[in-house]
């Protein structure tokens, strides 16, 4: 499968969430395994020597490739949910969202300084969530090696709001 | 690794979301690498020979497991989403929770009458949201192989609400 057969499976839905916005609907690509496969092969092959001891993804759509991933590279998996869904003694960060805030959330005991961490999420758009999910990881002291996207919005510029190194597979 | 050290990985956190709930929190299982990769393949175990040609699984710790179950099965991945969330045209169905109700969401075009689902969720409890689910599958006129959870309450008799078959690793 080429990489232009994975990208058409990726359909665009225009006016959603809102009107104006053009949505990446990413479940074409999710519901074809083949490319479904040389997505989270993809994703492993960047972080490969890296050492790499946790994935971490955020809820939802990163736990659809953080977890494949996690299995894939036989390390352990660390989700980052919203406000209020984690049970245990956990980390929160306030950041801003274009209307309002959002609050993230990460158990105390997920990482510690030994840890060097991928950080994954289906996409990187303005890059505030995952900013966020940076500064939580880097409290508890693990290191963030690559922050992994299987899509970006190049124009709306996440990456330069990230203070971890990152990649995309497909940049719109 | 046995099933008592995968079992001893699942921590009871007492009174959440509220008072007298004892949560079953999964996040030390999925933190090891061994347990995880071991539920993983039991799951996969379970569905074998059953020709499954989808995994669907509920948001957002459903992702968890039916995400890596479909890239080792090499099937396609289909969401089941909260309510406005999924971006394209989609069936919905509302139910009841133990107060108010809560809808649950399907793209029309995810599955038809030639799929053969695995339906997967981390756990079964009093399983009002899996037979919405199972519902919202049917309606799109596939057929329902297997309903798979990791762990199950036996005690909240979920099950008997199910109206496919179902199985679960750890029972509770």
């Amino acid at each position: 499968m080429t990489k232009e057969e994975i990208v058409s499976l990726i359909r665009n839905v225009p006016d959603f969430p809102k009107k104006g916005i053009m949505f990446k609907d990413i479940t074409p690509l999710l519901a074809n395994p083949e490319a479904f496969k040389a997505i989270i092969d993809d994703l492993a092959a960047l972080c490969k020597d890296k050492g790499i001891t946790k994935i971490v993804a955020l809820e939802s759509r990163g736990f659809i490739f953080g977890a494949p991933l996690a299995y894939v590279l036989g390390v352990g998996f660390v989700p980052i949910r919203k406000k209020g869904k984690l049970p245990y003694k956990k980390l929160s960060i306030e950041f801003d969202l274009e209307y309002g805030k959002d609050i993230i959330e990460i158990h105390q005991d997920a990482l510690d300084k030994n840890d060097k961490v991928l950080l994954v999420d289906d996409l990187l758009a303005t890059g505030g969530t995952m900013s966020a999910a940076i500064k939580l990881i880097e409290q508890l002291g693990a290191k963030i090696e690559l922050c992994a996207f299987m899509c970006e919005l190049e124009f709306l510029k996440g990456k330069e709001k990230l203070s971890a190194p990152s990649k995309s597979l497909i940049v719109f």
